[in-house]
């Protein structure tokens, strides 16, 4: 049951990232979000991931290894749109 | 030792919304966060939180508790900005 609890909210938080990577996708525009937060986010989530190895906990270990998967896109959309002609920020 | 590591991990990824926070105040632009991801996560984030408390992990739910804080003060940053003056979107 508890077991059940955490693997549903790791779905949440981590399929949480989907509308966000949508959305960055489609208007190509990502410079409201912080450069520092999300690699903050990443170093920190990539910590919880090693984390959830130590402790054995498989919803903390999966649900962070996706986080990273999806941070790690957003962060490469962030560039790819910064550089890429009419995104000015 | 491994709770350290969850600590650091907590303290990262919590911390990580301040600069986030702070963007969001400054710029008081939020049109580029996905509601629906904001919403998810919170709703996740929280359900994180009941499960530190099930399995009575303190790292968990401190770093949950207040990554919950954060979501609900940028969540309502993304409402007063949206409804401000000069802010369309």
């Amino acid at each position: 049951m508890i077991t059940v609890l955490g693997l549903v909210a790791g779905v949440l938080t981590t399929a949480s990232w989907l509308p966000q990577l949508r959305r960055s996708w489609r208007t190509r525009s990502t410079g409201d979000l912080s450069w520092t937060y999300l690699v903050m986010l990443s170093v920190g989530v990539g910590l919880w991931l090693t984390y959830g190895v130590a402790v054995a906990d498989v919803a903390v270990l999966a649900a962070n290894a996706l986080t990273l998967a999806a941070l790690t896109t957003l962060m490469v959309l962030k560039v790819v749109h910064h550089h890429a002609p009419g995104e000015a920020r």
